[in-house]
């Protein structure tokens, strides 16, 4: 894992299942990349339980070969979108995350320095694995701003925390306040989300999401933008913004 | 009221009595104007009967000297600010807002074509008058994005909608999402606030706001930003943003 | 309506229809009573539409007999607790509220002084008359309180709020933060709830819920008290307190 | 207007402008009216000013030629729905509902004795009319319930009151609790909504909301069914139910 | 444990301590069980420690006694209900559940197959054991949902969760939308309450609750119908429901 | 430790990490121990990892020897408030509770059985060990009131639960609804505050803090109340009280 430039913006994506992070966020990832950012991906489990039903269904298949299909499918769409990528194993249904995960990831907030993160909707009463994995994703970035965690490694300042969209919105509590335009990634969004073999009715859904949300952004665009919008992805930030100014 | 070049942006600012915007959103205002933008008040009543006590304990006022001498008050601070500021003069305590004041507001947002518009919190159980505000600052600037009100005169976009803060923030169901760096135009504020002579016991009280807020916007400001902020004004957006990235 | 000796202490009661307060608050206002309290009622209509449903059903009836009936009824229930009442047949379903009411209520609260005030749950969702006494009750204490209100005539502090309990508590966001022993003083309130002739069907229902909120009280005491509560009412204090202590 | 026969059972839809109930409900309608429902369609405005800007953009348009235009593309939907329909023409950007209109739709509760009601969300931050219908719906509802409004006439029951889909549902606080299969009418909702000449650009956007709920549906139906759901519509239902089990 | 027939519906309730199905769920599982529902509890634990004060006061209990008179009391309330009961003894005040236990209620549901499950409020902050259960209840519900656990038992679909009342409904964030007339088999949920005589205080504390909620169901019944009910329970239904249609 | 005379009241502070109690509750502190109280602080932590920025920047330091520095600061300040002080070590950063512990302080509360608790608000997105020492306060408090546990020990009564204030209220769901006017003990609080020498950056933060909440305890103290605050703490009540009556 090579260090990023001073210079270089980055950020920082926390995945419950493997395939999480294509669905919902990889329209940012591919956008960031675009503009110089360093991506990266933490998957904390394969999705191997619960997430993989038609590998299942295939028949012959055990744990260890559903895991290893899906780090294949996953790592295919990290390369198209030009993120890095790294696996932690954690299990799924459930995920449970012991306190050495957590170090692990503080120390990834700590090598990456990222000025966001993304994860999962903080509620989701379909899926308890995804807001663990925030959960998880927001203690880890605690841990990384203390002075007295391995002192003398560099501490974190406050990334931004933004949760990506969940698969039915108003269960979570989940309210979009951020709005990124991916038109001019979508084609490369759309060719990872194709990366997921084992997930093919989830590709119109998701296509489907994208465009309702690229009509809602226009819609809350602001007075002076004139931005021809067609895909979007939408946010809920969770932290603070300090802006230059409030146009 | 001169029209504003079409490069130059603007704001508005919409205040239940005639010395709510000083305290709440005078840095924001001074801040913009220094930018260049072009700032304007409205305050729909002078605040009379609720917010002139001192004056009242003078002796010998009445509500017209009152409102007189509240005008005069709202009118300096606006200079000092360099903001334009118009009065709808509709009663306080209560405030009524009848369909021709709303309309009257709407007409405002399609001459000023604002970026933003800064109102009250959207409950505030202290005061009855502010929520009101800001809901008719809300339904003026839906109205104004009507096609079908006073066609053929130009509609608006849709302006960013923030609520400056109230006295008693936790009980007005305010949060702040957004801090403003004021420490550049403090002077300037703490001017303005001076210039409120009939409520000098809030002086204080708000300086020690903007030294709170100041702190707090340091502790949100991301990971590679390095700003010295003293003052801050924090407000709570509404609206969703759609930025060119996450960071 | 004489004037309460300085050093006596007042409650307020704001009433949608006229038999609301006996259900809801009759325990409330023979304990003051009993501790020396002037208590005041304001019904706001008599409920002659929406509430009584069993004279209606008796033929023959006319809004303005069916007002009688119900204004007779609420008299003797307020003389059983011992409380002062005064209607301001506003009508109901719906209940409108004219400014000048608002202001006959203001000065209800200048001329009372009170301690704290009593009406309905914020929100109810089966009733739109209840939320909005509840909501003229607190407008009207806002206005009691400007200095420029009928300037010259004495002010008044910060009357506690508390809302009573509504029929269906859950549906109304309602959460008792408050138990009052009226266990001593719960045959007076049966007594004036057997005054509700109309609403016979109430009795055993209201009888149940002060059982009920008795049992609840008992839970909540803290730990040094030993009282034996067996009825209870519950209310949901709106407004902070300023306690010696905590205990 | 002929009244329903006694086994007939009704539904009520109240509309703020006259194309929502197309957008939102045409599903339920086209499902009930083949189950044997009578469902009728209240109009309160005819959106002339707020959802009409493909028609102001035509030219040499007036408010009254607008509104005749609305009317006939409302009254072709209902036909291909199945449905009556009434128009109150109460204006729009601002809907305003005086008590005669309230009233008049008091009168169609009683006339009709529906089973349920559906209108908009209770919240709406991007259009103040739409909440609006819905509080109206529900206060009429009420002032149907009770016997002494109009007395001599028949009161009626409770019937359900169910929010339909807004446009941006996660920031109208609109949660979705019932599905409602609409695949065998989808031909028929499609029809009714291509008869919205105006407003062609959200013909695909509804599509595509009646495909995700779709998918959304069949996550829900629980354990022992096996329907085959292609197009939904969501509803937050808002009062409780009295089920003959759990299953 | 027998195996169902495919055509009998089941339902499950998960019960923190062994009286807590008694007191909030009896009516529903006697109900069912006449219908002809397969119906099945889980006892996390006995309540030996919290709930069970009447019994540690006799004097000369161990922990080991208490819960085998727990146990009893609550077999032989399963029995005059018709239902199967199942222990866990997991030990409470506090409850702590490890995986095991929890993949052992996921395999009670792959057995069961039901078409709901009850447990208790989703929060409750006299009772840290009674959410717990409900999350249990959830968290077990999925895993038996996912294809790669256990891969080849059958997975289970959607079974509705519900919460059934806890004792302090309005601290617990529990709303009823859900009530169920159990009239005609009051008198079996009454004598299974009397099963409990370590409780005996709550004997009329929960026959009161059934009044109310009694009548608060005929309230809530909608506009056709005209049952006779004395008796319900509450329930808030968490899960959305697909009915066929809305009345 | 000495047991406190029955006589004599007692109050509980649960404090994350050493210096918690300091800049959030010294006041209630001190004006408790004034008033006769027994006041006890349990720290979970020292807050050595996270709250220690100023120590470990000094260099040459230690886990251990910012542990000593912390305990002595902590120590001192308890010393100038008259309020004795236990630390339970458990970590920070993240705080950890095992059940032992859990135990421990469930046998403080049956040692002092206090009447009122204070511990940190129930929510904080920055800071995760915050919430846990609330809930843990609670969880201790419920089993302390269990017949069933260590059976024969003395079980609790209901002390009430008061979160004291989080550094950015807002964001923690934290609403005061009781100030505490601690003007009289300010000086006291002052010095305690000057003993935390590590974060010497709060002390005039909190100062401010305390100023804010005396205009604002003013504004709320009731309608016959004439008390001269200057400095006030403020609390979010969680529990119900039973209080002689309303005023």
């Amino acid at each position: 894992m090579s260090s990023s430039p001073l210079s270089q913006k980055t950020g920082l994506i926390v995945s419950a299942h493997s395939a999480d992070f294509v669905w919902r966020a990889a329209g940012a990832i591919a956008l960031h990349v675009k503009q110089g950012f360093r991506m990266k991906v933490v998957c904390l489990s394969f999705g191997e339980r619960g997430e993989s039903a038609k590998l299942w269904r295939k028949g012959g298949m055990t744990e260890s070969s559903v895991k290893a299909a899906r780090r294949e499918e996953a790592q295919v769409a990290a390369d198209i979108l030009g993120a890095e990528i790294e696996f932690f194993d954690l299990g799924d249904y459930p995920l449970r995350v012991p306190d050495e995960a957590l170090f692990r990831l503080a120390d990834v907030y700590r090598e990456l320095q990222p000025s966001f993160v993304l994860s999962h909707s903080e509620q989701d009463p379909y899926n308890y694995d995804h807001p663990l994995a925030m959960r998880v994703a927001q203690e880890a970035r605690i841990i990384a701003q203390a002075e007295g965690y391995e002192p003398g490694a560099g501490i974190i300042g406050a990334p931004h925390v933004l949760a990506f969209e969940p698969h039915q919105t108003e269960q979570c509590g989940w309210i979009p306040n951020t709005f990124l335009d991916i038109t001019e990634v979508w084609d490369t969004k759309r060719q990872a989300i194709e990366a997921m073999a084992g997930q093919e009715h989830l590709w119109e859904y998701y296509t489907r999401v994208a465009l309702q949300r690229g009509v809602q952004a226009k819609r809350n665009i602001g007075i002076t933008a004139a931005r021809n919008i067609k895909y979007a992805e939408a946010y809920m930030r969770l932290t603070p913004t300090v802006p230059e100014n409030l146009a």
